[in-house]
């Protein structure tokens, strides 16, 4: 249950950062899905590091292995078995952290929990798990496409620059345009300079991924423990340095009253429509047909290119300095992943959804 | 998997407002915990509605019964049956509801997936289904209590009132001194009177719990997708009217450099100290020692006691026009089910940590 | 996971013989099947102690309660709650059960297991347990019914007096018109012969029940580790006494070649035909449109009314003197409840099979 | 939940034949295992196709990657990551299989159910699907090694020969001294040769395979739906071809009196004994600290190196003419199958048990 992710669609996932290969099975992928593995590269490039000034410098080919599922271009509803090698692995650059506890890194509680040790690049803790999302969300994304349903993310907010909540007076044809993934070029240039600040002095900064929904049915979730949000909120707080999560108006929506902020249907002619979506596109945990939004809060990655005191294995005070290439923020490589845990959730729901009626 | 609740120790629930009564079944609770049906009850007490004049003036007894599990005062490893009887219903306060959608409810959204209306009081959507949770999380608090680990939660935040982050300046043992659950006597009598002056006005006001855990024990989380602040955040936006979930910092984290928020370990003698917690007690998705940390965002109650505009199961415009008995601010009814669903989120990862090591 | 049954449609059971009550919570079931208490109500009967005089002589009324998930007499899709109450249960006559041992019985496995012992009945081990999977069954049947899928099953065996594998020589109307539920009347006077012979000894036996489902569509049951023979048989052998099962030939066909036993397909005119049914209604896991065919193998009931040799909770030798009512055979009222395992399986894989497509 | 295997310890597989490669996931394996890497080739030695004249004469090497989850020698807590690379495949022998249905084989059902077609070797129903099970019980061999649980398998019956079901008669050392796996060496000989008689006919035979697990300590097994005969009996019914489990007497017992094969405790001194074990193990489901006991029963190979009628895609009638290479005889490489799902059974019920108490 650790290491699998949904429900009917389900991702399991494996691999350490130093280790030979990430990977993983997709499970209950619906048969007759076209393959397009152009798309899923593609998917995998935008996660990549290396890919601007703004992300760490290491360069992983991170090509994806597809093993097993599909066949002649279609899936066929058998598990997709995949694997993408490590290869550009910097082991000793780890060396000093081989009985070093990084502060607000996973070294110590791993160490704790397990009993032992592996230092090199955060071992399991690292953000290379996360290619294998990127793989399951390509894969969801696919079908999703099929079913007219679509998932965009983007940079909403780095350090001390944002954009407002209202999505929709953006260009999300923008995001791709710069390094940073926001649709509004000019707050992009700013965030970018401010990432490119922080990293000159050898320190992170945290940001705010903005997930919208478009094109979702009508009745995906299952009330009480399986509510769309709490299942979208729980594949959010999966990522690595993910601390908050919102859906619609977020915390923000505990200082109104509710004849503010409730949303009002009326008759549209042909459907029925709602004059706000304060909901975020779920009420009672169950899709409404409007578009769903999210809010995901990532802090300020914990490994700073900068002296920091520290405890070693016995508990004794220590000094750490670490080298190796780390991003600066992790926000705008997190965006293909965000969506990637949207698009999974979906889909599951999706077909959950099939099950509620003969 | 949809009424089902958690991994070892589980907790499945069933009842709708208007049935014959709410209940669930708690699994995987080991044997030998002691159990002390006044402290069940009077958790379920500590939710009931007409408990003061900010919450509904509904009278529900709400008394459990518990049909299994327990023999000779302890728990036998064997399911725990339980049902809490529905007695105080009006069903006739909904009639008016038959063929209209309240906005913001999930009126529209069960009707659409299920294809059938149950009109009566919100049917399974009701905060009744939140008694079983009650339940289930004060079985599980007693077996905490053997462990050393305890759950507080408060009321930190209605409408535009809201305390400091920092919860280490409250006594704690003032939270259930007035209505509002709220450690700081000055801002509860602020909270109450704004909950009066909204109901004054039929309307309602949102509002944010935070949850502490003190003596959680290194090691509980499982990486990748069952990180505990994962499932802690899933159990929470599960709880009707939940949009958001913070751990720690939360979003205040995103405006923050690295070197501002790391926490540092340092030698404390005879353990590992940290100067700070902006982690919220998890790294890693694993518990590092520290108290976990949590804030919860809830919306304001969708049902108005005024008219607003809806439309009708024709998709007609109409004119909706609340009675019957409604709180204005869900938060203080909440503090226990906040409480609850921690509970059970602790013991369930306590239980599966025992399987890491053979 | 323990007293959950199923994947989409889940039975969670609690309940001991001695304690308030057995019940449990059907979820997953689809919205809007047309729910028939009467059939409910009359599937626990079947199951009843007390029907005759080859059966216990308790008296137990067994009177189902449902609690939630049924609205204007169709299924709303939310979980199904019920209670059946105890009440005629004589917890004296396991007195001097308080620190003894019932040989090939579950008194010492529990004990062992969870350091403690609910020696009334049997506790969660009684076969009080299977009231719970009776109800769920006679729901599942209600959905299958809809569908098309009828599940028949009878005594095929007790102790030496069996009946040839070929259930299509029977008529199934004739089951339910002996107390033995076989469908061939001789050899059902036979059996009820032996039964009472073994009683009169206050000795027990042993048997077979044989079960066939009809009108189940190609395609039910997932490769790999849920194929679906590997459900049932697991559906099955959770059934308390159950030792051992067979699929279509079973273990006859293990002396069989390949060329005896294969079935041939051929052109039936408007459907592909099947020559034989050797395989039982499944192939490679997946049902392949021929009647399913299974043999569930019971032992003599445990609980013998003459005295046998034990030890008691000190390890020290003792003689147990059993009282209180017991079946003589268990396999009679074991039809109903293998009926209930297999409805309970069919409905569920009916319902992952509508994801395997978008 | 389709293709993964149990609870705490899980293996999820991926793979066809003549795909890429099959490999799984093994997650849940307790920290702090040593690893053997010699023992886990060796183990997929034992099931490798062309051992011996009495197996298939296709030459795979099976050479099995570890790709994550052991560092240093040992297991670290995460998910274990394989590939076994597809190499020796001879698709071709496969094209006149494009549009025929192989009778008693899954080519029918698979098409079925997913509406599409991968002829090539049986796809994802082929045999070599069970190379992924044999690592992961070869892994949890290794942990079971060290709790001093102890997993043998055997070939009991071929055909019309077979041992008597008293195991203890046997020097399991011989297992593996002769190609049938069969502890009586003069047994092992006609079991040979019938298979050889058979083979030279382009025909196919069955057989039984009994299992012992030696050293389970008492306690494992779960209740109600999660008995540990339950969960064992699903492990081997998901393996291809098996069409009957038994535990203990199995279907012998529905014949006898509760006098006759009730196993009586007695005061052994320092233990508990129990003077026989027809029960095989377990009672109520959990394990009693005897030998557990069970038989599988295969069904002969459906692929006949002969001709047989069948239908083609259009149903229309039409005659199959088999070549490749299949084996004659399942039981034999199926030994080692048998073992890893009951290895892999038995440790996941292992660590579930260390849960059921605090």
């Amino acid at each position: 249950m650790r290491n699998v992710f949904g429900n009917i669609l389900t991702l399991t996932t494996f691999g350490e950062s130093h280790g030979e290969a990430v990977g993983g099975v997709i499970d209950g992928m619906p048969a007759g899905v076209a393959v397009d593995m152009d798309f899923v590269q593609h998917e995998l490039d935008r996660r990549r590091p290396g890919q601007s000034r703004i992300t760490t410098a290491r360069q992983e080919a991170d090509h994806v292995e597809v093993l097993s599922g599909v066949f002649e271009g279609k899936t066929t509803g058998c598990p997709i078995g995949f694997v993408v090698r490590n290869d550009n692995q910097h082991s000793q650059d780890y060396d000093n952290l081989r009985r070093l506890f990084r502060p607000s890194h996973a070294d110590y509680t791993y160490t704790q929990k397990y009993g032992l040790r592996d230092h090199r690049g955060g071992g399991r803790s690292s953000a290379r798990e996360t290619i294998s999302r990127v793989v399951g969300g390509a894969f969801a994304k696919l079908a999703l496409r099929q079913l007219g349903i679509n998932v965009i993310a983007y940079t909403s907010q780095v350090g001390s620059i944002s954009l407002g909540r209202d999505y929709r007076q953006f260009d999300f044809s923008l995001i791709e345009t710069n390094p940073v993934r926001c649709p509004d070029p000019a707050t992009a240039k700013a965030m970018e300079q401010q990432i490119l600040d922080v990293k000159a002095e050898g320190d992170t900064i945290g940001g705010v991924v903005t997930c919208i929904v478009e094109g979702c049915p009508v009745g995906l979730g299952e009330p009480a423990f399986s509510k769309l949000h709490s299942a979208l909120g729980s594949a959010m707080l999966s990522i690595n340095a993910v601390k908050g999560f919102e859906l619609g108006d977020g915390f923000d929506i505990c200082a109104r009253r509710g004849s503010e902020v409730n949303d009002i249907f009326y008759n549209a002619g042909d459907h029925i429509g709602l004059r706000s979506n304060h909901s975020g596109g779920i009420q009672g945990g169950i899709s409404n047909g409007q578009d769903i939004v999210m809010r995901i809060a990532f802090k300020p990655v914990a490994t700073l290119l900068r002296q920091q005191p520290t405890v070693d294995l016995d508990g004794q005070d220590a000094m750490l300095d670490m080298r190796g290439r780390h991003d600066p923020c992790v926000v705008p490589r997190a965006v293909p992943i965000v969506e990637a845990m949207a698009a999974m959730t979906l889909l599951d729901f999706y077909l959950l959804n099939k099950t509620v009626t003969l």
